[in-house]
């Protein structure tokens, strides 16, 4: 049976035949210390299932987009910023990014944060934030605090 | 923040506002100790994002469709025949299941068998396997001992 229909996980949140990818381009986005690896990537399957992982005091790209993002926490623990509200995430917990909706994830200082995400395969490149959307989500001192660009 | 965007796990794969639900109507087709989670079903996402869990000794039920199945395992140990090949799965082993296969999943008996599975959200209906199906899949010596119907 080919190594496609069973991909074993290596134990250390590696993948059999699964290659961990850049984030992102780095001149294209600000983010720190993130890697990507897609799990499912199927012509039969309308969507794409990834693996990220941002390590200890790293964090994703602030950005949106108009397709929604399905998330699951499967290591360690982190926070998320979704709108203007920050979520404190623990293994297992689930993120929905609704559309058009600002969102950033951070790993904490001591531990990475690994999770799940779910995306349309057919889906529209995400918007960084102009110096309008920035003052707006600063206007919440939380989010001030929380957001990195 | 609605529960919709952040759903918590509650430390033993149920989740905060998400039901658990039958695996099938009991008079669909065989199985044994299965139950159903929908993690995410959004009008904005092509997929159903779901968290069967089979109890120690019980199993799904051995059928086939046009539509894939992503897996993931997230919880304990297990056994899945994909065509006619047996595969010993472990926590976070990834599994795809390729169009008009035979699969059925089996926990093993001292633990439960926990695993997330995407599907197309516009998907076919299962097809469960008629004697000559079944004769064929016996064929094996492997699968025969494997299968429960």
């Amino acid at each position: 049976m080919s190594n496609d229909t069973h991909r074993r996980h290596d134990g250390r949140f590696h993948w059999q035949d699964v290659e961990v990818l850049a984030y992102k381009q780095s001149n294209e986005a600000p983010f720190k210390d993130v890697t990507r690896q897609v799990l499912f990537e199927d012509p039969d399957l309308n969507c794409q299932w990834r693996y990220f992982e941002v390590a200890p005091g790293g964090h994703t790209t602030l950005e949106r987009h108009v397709h929604v993002h399905a998330v699951m926490v499967v290591r360690g623990r982190g926070r998320a910023l979704v709108g203007n509200a920050i979520h404190d995430l623990a293994t297992y917990d689930l993120v929905k990014v609704p559309p058009l909706t600002w969102h950033q994830f951070r790993a904490p200082d001591d531990e990475p944060l690994g999770f799940l995400c779910l995306v349309n395969a057919d889906r529209d490149r995400p918007q960084l934030p102009q110096a309008e959307d920035l003052a707006a989500l600063r206007a919440d001192e939380h989010a001030a605090e929380f957001i990195r660009v």
